[in-house]
């Protein structure tokens, strides 16, 4: 079973950006803790700036790979290339956001991509990731 | 650790209602699949069609039990006051919803309660309950 | 072949309230006119207040009677639960209003309810249900 | 007492034009059964895809006809010349519709004409119509 | 030096129509007294009630004549193709209205003519259409 | 003279919920504090989180008591029903609130009720409430 | 018979400012032709850029005069308060613009004067303020 | 105790304009009725007509007097400089209204400078004023 | 192969008509051209004025032709109509534009009847047609 | 004649992507076919899913080229940027879409490219492509 | 070379006023500093809280003075008058803001005077005022 | 003193894009004149049509840099990504753009950019470089 976890734009940041709405871990870090408590995923993780990257990435592994967790940062507000990636691909993709995306400014409340995902968990900081990761484990 | 599972109008009829966009599967029967799942929870469960009478169950347990999974229901979309009671008590909110809310019509893309939850789980079928439980047993 | 006629809020109030834009006449009174007039039909009759017993009422006959008439009155413009709730039901549920909405404020323009409805009559007085009750008796 | 049945454009094409929306039967055949069904009244027909037509027999008819049922289709949405010769007349009209146009694209939800007509009926496909002339019959 | 006056839907009926909005007076006795006040100029009248016969006459005459007045009625708020024609000839259009369109409802406080024509008078009931003769007469 | 003060949604948990809002005493102390204040009037009070409820109230004392002072908390922003159960009665609703809803989120702006209270008193605390009850009491 | 001409702010810079829009001539040197052209008129004239002293003055003349001929200029669009002006006095008032202002920027084309004006008058240049005088003159 | 009364655009004619919404008596007779309703008070009182006139005197007694009740008039709907100057001041001001507000046009429900006030009154009548006087008196 | 031209209002004034905009030809001789590019097809042509007009001619060669060309002018921006004519009928229709409709006023951005026609061609002047000739002609 | 045929994001699926919206050919094969179908043309093809290298692409050929064929998928309706580069070179670019996005969901129906291109074709599979490259070959 | 620097409402209160916004230093304070750091250019001073004051002051310098720098304060964002004053003279004119009225409420984001001022500066605090004065010295 | 300046997409064309809005320079001709006028400064000068590209100088210098000054041309209006970037680094980030962007294209009238800016300059020309420059050196 392997897994993607795709980061857009400025989360390379974690940990140093806005630590009072991101916390301060850094991704990188948390993201060992993830591979220890999921010993029977392979999780694989990609991060870019680059709206075309992620696009690029989306059509690499989403017609192989088992599921991609997918954090658009800012391009989930403005991008409809990636959600028609999403749409393009046949891989379940799960948009996750680790702050409350309904408790900040309003250009934040709509998501292009949300209609095309299985699902959305956001909220949650890190622990969004982790529970996406669940997701692909338990049947119902 | 006691965990309230809230479900608003019309989840009553779960299984019964549009199975296309619900499943077939009865909230009874799958909360006794979870009640399995988490022997270390204490999950009780209330519904209710009636907006004062999901305000009245938030304030009589909103003090006291751990943690709240709260599926509105269409009260998700047209209750400021189910979302001001949210924001009156201590226990931490769930916001879940079983269908993509964002893959349907217009009205359900915005959440009057999204604000003043702790996180929002929403897409996975009834698993997005299951989820939620999980959000409150793992520190991150 | 059993008819339910619902109203909502503030319909127990007809005859006194506002008779510019309702008439004079109680609805119990015109009941029993309706009664007399439909022999061949059993039609019951729930008025309430609550969004919440509605819903309950929708519920309790939804899978089991002929048709139901629904004056939903203010919560025609604001209750998504009441329309998920016709959604969610077996009986055809045809909508009434006794004033001509259109000619009226431009809140009540807009049904939530109308599109889960086999029909809508509106603006015939209390001939509206009348005429949602003729629909039950004639092929076409 | 006579009545006049009006019906905007396109609506010739009934029976021809998107069946799974409008049915498989002409007007003019569903006209007969409905001149036998009402041997106590003069029921005439007028059918044109010109707005200003529309507008021209609405003149003629206004003043001397009992009651006028009009279909106005696609001009239901755009014409505020035929509402203003509605509110021009001295005949009431009742406006109906084959279809629930609530439960179509949103240009269908607004009505122009609703406002001056006496009442409306939609979505019982050609039973509108029925019911249209059962509600020029009973007082109440 | 020669006028047409146009008169657009519902017009026909001035005198008849709405007194308390258009006054009592049929536009064919106005226009009379019109004729005989402004001898020094040849003034023609054309009433229609469809925009495809008004368009028609702006081209037949909007190369020839010396001014149009337009009353184009409620066209004057849905017709973009008789704001095309105004735009399309040579002679100048002076539009006028009879009520003042900005103390009715809302949909009449925009045309989609007033931008193409030379200038607009309203609210001055029949003397609208005396003060678009004057604007012919003097230099400024 | 009788004077019923009702308060709806979460009003209940007044000096528990958001005391930077609402501040720290509950109604039933400062209700006290009222009833000495004002030895002539006979004061009741009703509280509920239901808008079924609210409604049910208004129509058993509106043709009764001398006047009403409602804070309809949340309902204020989006309860057309309550809205009309006011219009509905004679007897006169004065609309409080505690806090400055204008310089709150925008939500809160708009007023169902507003138009159909006598008058409105708001953004004073718990005062709100006294200067509803002296407006009953001075002529002008 | 006392005509008073208010000109509203900017519009003494008339011949000066943006000729291509307003033309060559100062408001000054056309009133004097006015003034010859209407002997059986009593003109004045008021220019002011200050809304508080358009106010002012048609408090002070709103009584007396036989009518006011206002150009409000850019107040004409952003200004409640002239518009309330108009409505508390007796003196018919009409409104006139030199320019087309529906063939200019869209923030141009709303007044928030018109309603409450006899009529409007706008588009012929300086012409316009003399079709507001003639409309003084005649009956109809 | 120093209070002072400010009144805006068009309140100077109160008693003279628009009788049945603003009522008969001119606001300086209504005044004498305050001053010795509240000998405990020292009233001053100001009109303008200029939005700049009230914000000079708004600075002008800002700092210094105890309390300041401001019907902004027309200018509440479109003076961000008002709310502004009523931001920038230490005295507490209060909102008043003599008409309901809600219950007239769209343009007049929204108020710029009551996010910036203490409270709002509207809609008792010249009482507003004796309300918020009553305001100042009170602790709680 | 028969192939129907249909142009819309104010075309018939082409080569006439603001040549800035739509060219100095007038569409008989350009079609001249076309008849004479494309021997293999029968190409007739119908041009009105009239909304009406249009949908009988739509009607009556719409089950029975190849192909359609409509350019509706203005009726595209505002004809309902005229766009469910279109889905009324078996004959594919596609919607072509002498000018760029994007570079001009937003009201012609946005065709009702586009989404009916199988596909549109706009800006490439009179060429417009020839392109949509050419797209009957190919396979792919 | 050189003409570069750009295609933007999401493209490179064509054939696998959503086969029900743009058809089970790659553009690749398509690609051959239009080479051999248009000899006297050199044809070029570039294909990115990155906003900025399709600007990079525009500036590079821009000056050069005779033409440009662009279907920027997703990027039509997000990119102002490709608007601009489209604008500051001098070679014209037609714009072309396989499927009608304006029978798609609304955010696809407004094009920021549009107003900058010579001309749009949409809607006719992959013969859209074919099209545009004719209406290089033709004068008229 | 003349500079002339106009300060609008509320301005006269800086340093007093919201100091968390604007600082706390008073603008004579400041001007005294500009002064003394441009020896080379003759600056005057004017300040208004009047609209009507501001538009005379434009029009008595904006001929003959070398530059104007505006801070409009909130009429920047009601005042389509003084936007005309600014596009009714001919000396340049420069906007300048104290505080980034982007990062305020969004009343504040939209001005009515930037699209016809030479430029605009804003957020740098007081020393928006020394950057516009700059703008006047340097050729590029 | 380090000062970076990012030009984002299409000003690599400067000099050779739309001269009448943008002017006839080259940046690279201009940057060598600002950096002889700033002897004191280090500057270096970074273009990129890419918006990730962007975000990723922006992370790489915003840590360590003095100053930014960044014109981000279209992606100034389209781009929340690089707003949250800014935002995410400390270094403080000047907005400036070539032309007055009010007084273009409405989509050109919001900045996502401007609020985490610590300030903007715009319409100057080239110059607004300069100035922003400036803004750097000044203590206030």
């Amino acid at each position: 079973m392997k897994i993607l976890i795709i980061n857009g734009p400025n989360l390379n940041l974690l940990g140093k950006r806005e630590p009072g709405v991101y916390g301060n871990e850094s991704f990188e870090s948390y993201l060992e803790k993830l591979i220890s408590a999921f010993p029977q995923l392979e999780i694989n993780y990609f991060q870019s700036n680059s709206e075309g990257a992620i696009i690029d990435k989306l059509h690499e592994v989403g017609f192989s790979t088992t599921g991609i967790i997918l954090n658009a940062g800012a391009y989930t507000h403005t991008s409809l290339a990636i959600a028609d990636a999403i749409a393009s691909i046949s891989t379940p993709v799960i948009e996750v956001h680790i702050s409350n995306i309904y408790a900040r400014e309003a250009v934040r409340h709509h998501s292009f991509i949300a209609k095309n995902c299985k699902g959305t968990i956001c909220g949650f900081g890190l622990k969004s990731y982790r529970l996406a990761l669940e997701s692909f484990l338990t049947e119902n």
